[in-house]
């Protein structure tokens, strides 16, 4: 049974990295002591010792133990062999590129499907939808492809920004380029804001956080839903 | 000789679509009466048909006509005869596939290369670049390759925005893209205002408008440069 938690940001305003999630994510890897770490998406290009150093100083206070997938030397074995996964934000092309280039994509990808429990943060989370087409970030580096995990039958847009009101600046608002993104795809996005997230267990899909999400089908109105709205009916 | 206008954007706030270039434009198309628009780029999904409407409407004030290349056959052709070529704003990541499916790519650079003026805005703008890396689009489609047209040897980031003072939003700031560009690139960045533009004439690039543009090199601060610099030094 798919066991995900697809978190719009790590990092909430005035506040710890993953600090807004420690209560959840302790009951979430309650049957590991261990977490494999995916540092891939270098945000601000940190390197991968740096990045897992941070994700393991935030859950050493649940107790728990982060291990960088750069530390193995194969690493789908690691990813094989892991009993919980968490893959941090920072650029998505690079973080899916590195996911071909190392064939970890298909291995995380039967991991999660097969019961893994798995923590999306930003980058993290865009790649558990359909593809990385309503990601926010520059594309840095060109993927081999935009297909990612498909854990949950639509695309995220995580770090979700409503239009400034009064903005004199003629570049797009989010809600513009997710409409763009419709006239060309199907598949409906949902907006997660800063503190939400979807959790994912077996084809349960409920928005958890404090905050409404907005959701774009094609087609369609854009609409606000409330937190623990059941997400099953998107596809 | 080259003789290209590279703008940050069509419209600057609360003016109509290209009229604050109006009167450079009329300087720069002088030697023809009508003006090839290349429309793939397709703001809001807006089609071929409409959006070359919309570019007709700006040109009309001065006296030039505009042919949409969808109009014609064999759009290479087209391009081979253009007197002057316009690229209009829209999402890059759609503009670039486009340009690569019609093979219009390479017409359009040779052509330009061999002197047939060329305006772009925004996308039209990223592309004239080395690559469209630094566009703030979103990936809705997957375009062959980043590798646009290079007629200048660095990179274009146009609606260049600054951090908003006191933003509670944890997302990255464009200056942050722009320095994860960096850990992976080597060409400068010319991050460009709305309502600033670039004049190429043969080697010679120098910045137009009234507001400073953000240059940014690998391994070096940011710095900002007035109107009427050579950007030459750049590569």
């Amino acid at each position: 049974m798919k066991n995900i938690i697809i978190a719009s940001t790590s990092t909430v305003y005035n506040s710890d990295y993953l600090a807004y999630l420690l209560p959840t994510l302790e009951e979430h890897f309650k049957h590991t002591d261990t977490i494999l770490f995916i540092p891939y998406a270098r945000p601000s290009g940190i390197s991968h010792d740096d990045y897992t150093a941070k994700a393991k100083e935030a859950f050493k206070k649940i107790g728990k133990d982060v291990k960088g997938i750069h530390e193995f030397e194969d690493p789908i074995q690691a990813v094989k062999e892991a009993k919980g996964i968490f893959t941090g934000g920072g650029n998505t092309f690079l973080l899916v590129k590195q996911l071909y280039r190392t064939e970890t994509i298909t291995a995380i990808q039967n991991a999660v499907n097969n019961g893994t429990p798995y923590l999306g943060c930003s980058a993290g989370s865009n790649i558990c939808g359909l593809t990385m087409e309503t990601t926010n970030d520059m594309p840095i580096t060109y993927p081999p492809s935009f297909k990612t995990f498909g854990f949950v039958p639509f695309n995220i847009n995580p770090h979700y920004l409503d239009p400034i009101e009064g903005s004199t600046h003629m570049g797009e608002t989010r809600e513009t380029r997710i409409n763009e993104f419709h006239t060309l795809n199907t598949q409906p996005v949902v907006g997660l804001r800063e503190g939400s997230w979807i959790e994912v267990k077996g084809d349960s899909f409920i928005l958890k956080g404090t905050l409404t999400a907005r959701i774009f089908e094609q087609g369609k109105e854009a609409v606000e839903i409330a937190p623990e709205t059941e997400l099953n009916y998107l596809k």
